[in-house]
């Protein structure tokens, strides 16, 4: 039987994949109808706004991102991590690449039927100069 | 008696009323061993970190904190909030003030003596032009 946190390590392992895939489907299946994303330099996005700005992204650039998780905090029904990300985007034309790293505090939340789901995410991604 | 989520209200105004007195003695409190703190552009600090980088930001600015609660969710012994913060920074001698605002996600965490304590926070705090 798979522990909590081993379940929260699948969860985080198969966003990035989907943030990667551009798999909207795939992301909005993981998160808390509740959901909301705060990212610096923009109001929070709840599960609506997060859907149009990934689409925009996806069909503007090409995304790739990495994260290694530095934490997995399980307190019975909630869980919280906290990863260090790196993400490279680059025009679908022609454009340079940008980069951008930092730290992700993530909340989760135990489902009845068990799963959990990305409740609160907040990344402090700032731009990376070279 | 009081609830939770008054409690967490109470941190919240305490911790807000600390920073702008630059009380760092008072902030340490109620925080947890492990707290880390996520900002745009920095590593993740730790409390010996934070409580570095809060002296020095007060000895040579001068700081104002306003933060509005927007959520207090109390899951067991956990709790998140959201709150919209702005801050306005000047030189302690001449200079222009500045001005950041944004959403703050932290993690609470009740103690065994039912305090509540700061356990995470991410703010994605930006700067506000005009």
């Amino acid at each position: 039987m798979r522990s909590d946190e081993q379940a929260i390590r699948g969860v985080h392992s198969t966003w990035i994949d989907a943030v990667n895939a551009g798999d909207l489907a795939r992301l909005l299946v993981l998160t808390t109808n509740d959901v909301a994303f705060l990212i610096p330099g923009e109001e929070s996005s709840d599960r609506d706004a997060f859907s149009a700005k990934f689409t925009a992204a996806h069909q503007q650039l090409r995304i790739r991102c990495d994260s290694e998780l530095m934490e997995v905090v399980v307190v019975g029904e909630v869980a919280y991590t906290r990863s260090r990300d790196s993400l490279a985007v680059s025009p679908r034309g022609d454009g340079e690449e940008r980069r951008l790293a930092g730290d992700r505090l993530t909340i989760y939340r135990k489902q009845a039927d068990g799963r959990w789901l990305l409740a609160r995410d907040a990344n402090v991604l700032s731009p990376v100069e070279g």
